[in-house]
């Protein structure tokens, strides 16, 4: 089984990606995109991230086998109120959202007797907007397929499928351990990168000026999510709100207790701690998760 | 005033980058280098990090203008006691060293009527050892020079022309506003990516190897600077300690603040602050400090 009609809803950096990386591995593959900002789809138009750019929302998802929502998980239910009086029956809704549980129960809520499939495709940049999406975003990405208990195994299968052809990895699991595995993958990542970029720009003692010239020393690396689009962030900590929480009180505690080791000068504690973290990135190098390149390659990219 | 001769002391990335960074730019300053590692020693002088490495740390100084110490910052007390007795006399004594009012205070003690001129700049890698130094490490980069208050202005102007030279520019501020600026832009950020790296792997309801499958998603920027060299940044921590203990205070202040707000479903406070830290990272691009590729350009990278 195939989808022979596309339909992206949200024209930003996924629902994009998506769009260019169908017509880039699946030519035959129809698709339609709309966006609530006319500026959007007027970019997504000039850019031919799909298809067709549509006006409404309605004509966009009329003939789809398969309406993608590219949208902040906190406006997923109002998308899926908005499709579900024009969608085909048995067309087949699935999303992009970064928090799976509380998408999963606005969706089925939204669209009663509708197939509903989410997935969390983990790819990105922290930029965003029509301008932002490429097509080889998804390439030796994950994309996490979180059916509901009776979901149709060969519609499974075939959003599978479909990723794979955009050159994802397919991993299928409930969306409550996917928002645990994302909570510390992502989501906890992205909160202390804002907030130490926060406190960085808060302080009296050191001006923003000297925080913008020293930031090669190792800040620089953390501004990079915290430039990442702000209304998509804000939904996401609220909708993984318990997950995040937890993983938070984690690290909270090896945060004191670090400080504690510094504070009693215990060199061995720091020691074994900075030892251990090292085997963690070699492994993400070696299961092509990141470049090995120092400095993440910048060195050669000088612009 | 230039330096005829320069000696490095401990030939790991820094001291090695400094070598090969004369090579390039001072081709008529002798380099002579020593490293307490012979296998160090071997290997610097296959690369040819400088023009003669010597086996004993006399050697390497004995008829240097200039020695700058490349050790972490718990050795420098003990180089500076094992060059005392064979330093040419007005010969200065520099370091690259992460923070400096502990590194002042060490030189000072152990290299009594000698000039002495600390300095620090503001660039390098996750990697290190003799393998890792290149010559252009420095380009772009700052360096921190912070004279004692007695320095000779002569020898900091030498000393800062030296560096820019090797393609710094320079800075000069005393040890102790060093110490809290880089607390911020380095010493906490690296404090806190160890602590996050160390988080997730300790986790039971999500396994390492998911941890690493999905990294991509913000976690596995935290790992690059998570896997810099741990007897480094422990001596960086325990000499620094005082104003790495007043950052940390901080931030986890607004850590808590954003746990709150996450708690209470505050979508405004979060929204906020994460459009506020957009315009740091615009900025330090701005500045040259970091590429403005999306994800640090690591898509053109693929190795």
């Amino acid at each position: 089984m195939t989808f022979a009609r596309v339909a992206i809803v949200g024209l930003g950096l996924l629902g994009g990606s998506i769009g260019l990386a169908i017509a880039e591995n699946l030519p035959d593959t129809q698709t339609t995109g709309f966006d609530a900002d006319p500026d959007v789809r007027r970019r997504a138009a000039e850019r031919g991230l799909v298809g067709t750019v549509c006006d409404t929302i309605a004509e966009a998802v009329a003939d789809a086998d398969l309406v993608i929502l590219c949208v902040p998980v906190g406006a997923m239910g109002a998308a899926a109120q908005a499709i579900a009086p024009h969608l085909k029956p048995g067309a087949l809704v699935s999303d992009t959202g970064s928090s799976k549980a509380s998408v999963q129960a606005a969706l089925a809520q939204a669209l009663p007797g509708q197939p509903i499939i989410p997935a969390h495709p983990v790819a990105g940049t922290e930029r965003s907007g029509p301008d932002a999406g490429f097509a080889t975003l998804f390439q030796n990405r994950w994309c996490i397929v979180t059916p509901p208990a009776d979901a149709d195994p060969a519609l499974v299968e075939a959003l599978s499928e479909f990723w794979r052809t955009l050159g994802a990895k397919i991993e299928v699991m409930d969306a409550e351990h996917h928002d645990l595995v994302l909570a510390i993958t992502s989501h906890l990542p992205h909160l202390i990168a804002y907030t130490i970029v926060g406190t960085a720009s808060d302080l009296e003692q050191v001006t923003r000026s000297e925080v913008i010239k020293y930031s090669a020393g190792g800040f620089r690396d953390f501004t990079r999510i915290a430039a990442s689009d702000p209304t998509m962030w804000r939904d996401v900590f609220l909708s993984n709100r318990e997950a995040v929480l937890e993983m938070l009180q984690r690290f909270s505690e090896d945060l004191t207790a670090l400080q504690r080791a510094i504070r009693w000068g215990d060199g061995d504690a720091l020691y074994d701690l900075f030892t251990r973290t090292r085997a963690i990135r070699r492994s993400i190098i070696e299961q092509g998760q990141d470049v090995a390149s120092p400095d993440f390659g910048r060195e050669g990219l000088k612009e």
